[in-house]
């Protein structure tokens, strides 16, 4: 799978062939910032998304849902507020938003998506899409594109840094296809089955069908393995986009094994970003859960000790607290053997056979203190079944952005 | 059952009948601070116990087990040293600790307890045992007993006030019975079947069998009830006795159910006491989930709302963000209908068919301000089951003891 090291945001990147960008201030939460983003397609594009399996679902979500298996041609996405627990009237808002950028850019019906995030419970101020399509519509009429990274940068809310990954991929017949991913989310990051919002675009020619199965592929290692502070959102979704413009097809088993990998890497790395600009975060923490008993035992023990705030704030506090690890994996309701289990803490063991070992804890604070990026390794003793999930430490920032974050 | 304003601390508290507790620094963590409690009975007392359901048990939990049945003398209680994931050694050491006050107060095989919290992981340092438990018998010999408030102070950790709690019952035959319990208790509080530590003593004639049936009665409203961090210590036990030395019995099921709800007014107490001390806590908050399909529904529910981060950081934050509170509920996994639902704050109805109702904004975060208080109601609209948990706010503080408390 993708080397972590190739995680950090691709500042520079190229959007595949056939898509364009558009962003514009538009006054729905924050005064001064671009918050509406746009990406037209040229062509009908194949479409294939993942959504939040919380049971309150934000209207925006639920129009995404309604229109998968559409073409789709533009993406409408803003900031500010999450048109979530809005009742019927926030499910006409968004279809409404779509029916606006339909008209305002010529598409056909049906041919949109509204995406939102920010405040849940306000109501999304419609009459401050009108205008802002139209600008955005004549802005393109005269060619005046934005960047990704405007793109990127638009749809942030407490994100810190913007969010992009791509890979180009040269598959049988020489030619060259690319995926190019967006993502946003820093709090409420508990995704299963999808995370905050991410949107990846290809100009590769593929059935929607065949697209949904490369995307739901992807899941496991990307935005399905990672969590800030345990909350899933009303509003996660993963939109996978691919237009054909590259005239290009995966013509063999090889060219879908690639396609797929790349997707994976560009997923994992957009999962990845939004962890380590987590909430108030000054760690990436790896947690290798191994010697499960099964694979829901291994998610479970991985998961718990994730979400832990004990676990969590010792590793803001560069303390190697490792009976917090063993505590919350017996809680887990994992299975486990205490004779046997295991804890690696930056690769050294220090916990074994239910007792632990000796080790120079000052070197370790040290090394602790001088990397931003931990990996703990818990082997449960039982079996052979494994999960790895990424986290982040528990900060006082992170109380302070939540609290101060206003409803 | 018992009233919540009843539920502070009780600070002058008399010891039931037949029963004395000393204390002394032992020096096993902390230094110049009493760390080591013991309680004494005059005679033996039927004992009830419940314990922590984590997989991963401390070598004290494993031995209070095992005494289960047995009449018991005597409580050895140390904070500082948790003895857990302490292996065969720390086993043998929990048995080393009661063999020795069995010894220094010439008592009978197996009638004294162990019994620790504290950090996990470190071994039990047996060599400051003998001389404190020595001194501690020496003391009693010369008649110079302790305060049950000292006992409280001396088994506390993180706590910052001690805790305890008493009722006294006038049973059918005019005799007097009463009950007392301690408890410590601040992190790593969120307990199945039991918290960190609690003692409840009673010189009520009462058979174990009976005993322990009337302590699981009382688990659903108090222990089981609470969670501050949603993290299930390794050594959560609550401990019953009743050594009859006030020579009366329950004679009728009036009785019984009278000592049944003095008991639960006891356990309660103590479980709120320990809410309200929660690390960093400046809020004591009550989550009512009515209108659940089951139990099992609204237990989910309003245990996902109390360990939410996003929810505990916008109380300590007095912001009503009653959107985060929804989105938790839908992720709870209880079933719910989003048209049914109904949330109150602060006995204001906020939300319902829904949507948002209007409610005056900055009224609402003067009465939070106000109030270290709050109760919030949430109705999921789909049956008649509910559950009421109480849990704390999350500050800067508790990741500053957290980050801080060192392993």
């Amino acid at each position: 799978m993708a080397d972590k090291n190739k995680t950090e945001t691709d500042t520079k990147i190229t959007l595949p062939q056939g898509y364009q960008v558009f962003t514009y201030a538009a006054g729905i939460k924050y005064e001064g910032r671009k918050d509406l983003g746009v990406l037209i397609s040229a062509r009908p594009a194949s479409y294939a998304g993942v959504f939040t399996t919380n049971r309150v679902q934000a209207a925006p979500v639920k129009l995404c849902r309604e229109r998968l298996g559409f073409p789709i041609r533009a993406l409408v996405v803003n900031t500010g507020s999450a048109n979530a627990c809005t009742g019927e009237e926030g499910e006409q808002a968004a279809r409404r938003v779509a029916e606006i950028a339909e008209a305002e850019f010529a598409l056909p019906r049906k041919s949109a998506l509204s995406l939102s995030t920010g405040v849940i419970g306000t109501p999304l101020p419609l009459e401050k899409f009108e205008p802002a399509l139209r600008a955005i519509a004549s802005a393109a009429g005269a060619g005046n594109v934005n960047t990704p990274e405007d793109f990127a940068r638009a749809i942030m809310t407490t994100d810190t840094v913007p969010k992009m990954a791509e890979r180009n991929l040269g598959i049988a017949n020489d030619k060259e296809i690319r995926i190019c991913g967006f993502a946003k989310g820093a709090g409420m990051i508990s995704p299963q089955m999808a995370t905050m919002l991410a949107f990846i675009i290809t100009d590769l020619d593929i059935r929607a069908k065949d697209l949904q199965c490369a995307l739901l592929a992807g899941l496991g290692g990307s935005f399905n393995a990672i969590t800030v502070d345990g909350d899933m959102s009303t509003n996660d979704s993963v939109i996978l986009l691919a237009n054909g413009a590259s005239e290009t097809r995966l013509c063999c088993r090889e060219d879908t094994l690639a396609f797929r990998e790349a997707l994976a890497e560009v997923m994992q790395s957009l999962a990845l970003q939004v962890v380590r600009d987590g909430e108030g975060a000054t760690k990436l923490v790896t947690i290798e859960v191994t010697g499960a008993r099964n694979t829901r035992d291994a998610e479970l023990a991985a998961r718990a000790i994730a979400n832990s705030l004990l676990v969590k704030t010792a590793f803001f506090g560069n303390d190697p607290n490792w009976g917090r690890i063993i505590d919350v994996a017996g809680y887990s309701g994992a299975r486990l053997c205490e004779e046997k289990m295991e804890l690696f803490y930056l690769d050294r063991i220090i916990y074994a056979q239910g007792r632990p070992l000796a080790f120079d804890r000052e070197d370790m604070i040290r090394k602790l203190a001088q990397t931003r990026e931990i990996t703990i390794r818990l082997d449960l003793g039982v079996g052979r079944a494994k999960r790895t999930l990424y986290t982040t430490d528990l900060s006082y920032e992170y109380v302070k952005i939540n609290a101060e974050y206003t409803s």
